[in-house]
């Protein structure tokens, strides 16, 4: 089998971590360059990445997050987050960075910049919202893989109180809120739950293919 | 650089596919594999992959893809669906697969079992469908991560007529709803966008540290 889907056999949602261990580093800025490096609708990340290491900030939220130990044992706690607020002086900040990596022109730029800010006018606060929490998703989807492959253990949690959250770590003045919460460090050798058989439905259950007639000769 | 931070960089949203090559079985098997092992809430699997390889059915979806000829021009596309209907018998399908898989008697499984029905009883539909999306968002990410790592071009799309691809593909019988494509295959030579720079915020405006005081001696 090769490494890839090696190691998303690897991968489990980790019960206990080993409390004593902590990433170095290097793998925690490789997480923060492929979590920037994430795909996004339109190329507008609306997304936000805190990477927590404080123990005593990380056992304040164990009891915002059904009590789940994960949080405090982690070497680092990620939650993934949406900004609030998506408005024209946030599109035209895109178009603007845009502009000063790619010197691409205000003027070629500006019809695609102009439908995007008719667009996003459109659009009810509740349905930015959604749109931006998607986009989290698929930051999850990105980091969850990154992790498996570079061999750093991880847990996806949806279960916390985000207003909890968003209070303890100051998200709401910075504009943010929290989506999604990934502790990310080491299982622990003594964790039962990474010892247990993956459960997935069978690949015929799950894919579906369709493919060409093979013509007749 | 690392291979992973090397994929992320390599991969770009083609505009312009290939479309004299095909990807080999063997990655498109690795694909299916790596999709079905998305992590999901509560590992409920609310989606299904369609992998379209067929010139004439990827010709006819252009027109309900807002013209984008990646659709048609791509070695194959995979459309991540959603189940529209996610009641009592089907969470007691992934319960009966747990207890196959790891041998866990029922009467164990049983409280468990208990609380996500009657959590899934407590959502409106449109509740059930949204959350549903978000997890196809996160396969999205896992298979635009494996694709970069394994060099295979693709290109992730939002921009599409779902209710054409659902009666195009006979989706709706089978109780799914198309929520992304993602065409895969081989970039063009002469695709003027995989020069092009990538655009994203400086690291510092994506990311925020939370670390702990250094004690005082």
């Amino acid at each position: 089998m090769d490494h890839t889907l090696e190691s998303l056999y690897w991968r489990y949602a980790v019960k206990k971590f080993d409390p004593a261990r902590v990433l170095p580093e290097e793998k925690v800025t490789r997480l923060t360059n492929a979590f920037n490096l994430t795909a996004t609708s339109y190329g507008l990340q609306p997304i936000r990445l805190l990477v927590i290491q404080d123990k005593a900030l990380q056992r304040s939220l164990v009891p915002y997050s059904y009590g789940q130990r994960q949080v405090a044992d982690a070497s680092h706690v990620l939650v993934i987050c949406v900004e609030t607020e998506v408005d024209t002086s946030y599109i035209q900040r895109y178009f603007d960075k845009v502009q000063s990596v790619r010197g691409t022109s205000a003027e070629i730029l500006k019809p695609y910049r102009d439908d995007l800010v008719g667009s996003f006018s459109k659009k009810t606060p509740e349905q930015i919202r959604m749109w931006a929490v998607q986009q989290a998703y698929l930051a999850l989807g990105n980091l969850l893989t990154v992790c498996a492959v570079e061999r750093i253990d991880s847990c996806p949690m949806e279960g916390f109180v985000p207003e909890a959250y968003d209070r303890i770590l100051g998200l709401t003045e910075k504009g943010l809120t929290a989506v999604l919460v990934l502790p990310v460090g080491y299982r622990a050798a003594d964790d039962m739950f990474s010892g247990l058989k993956k459960v997935r439905r069978d690949l015929k259950d799950t894919i579906i293919r369709i493919q060409e007639e093979p013509k007749e000769l």
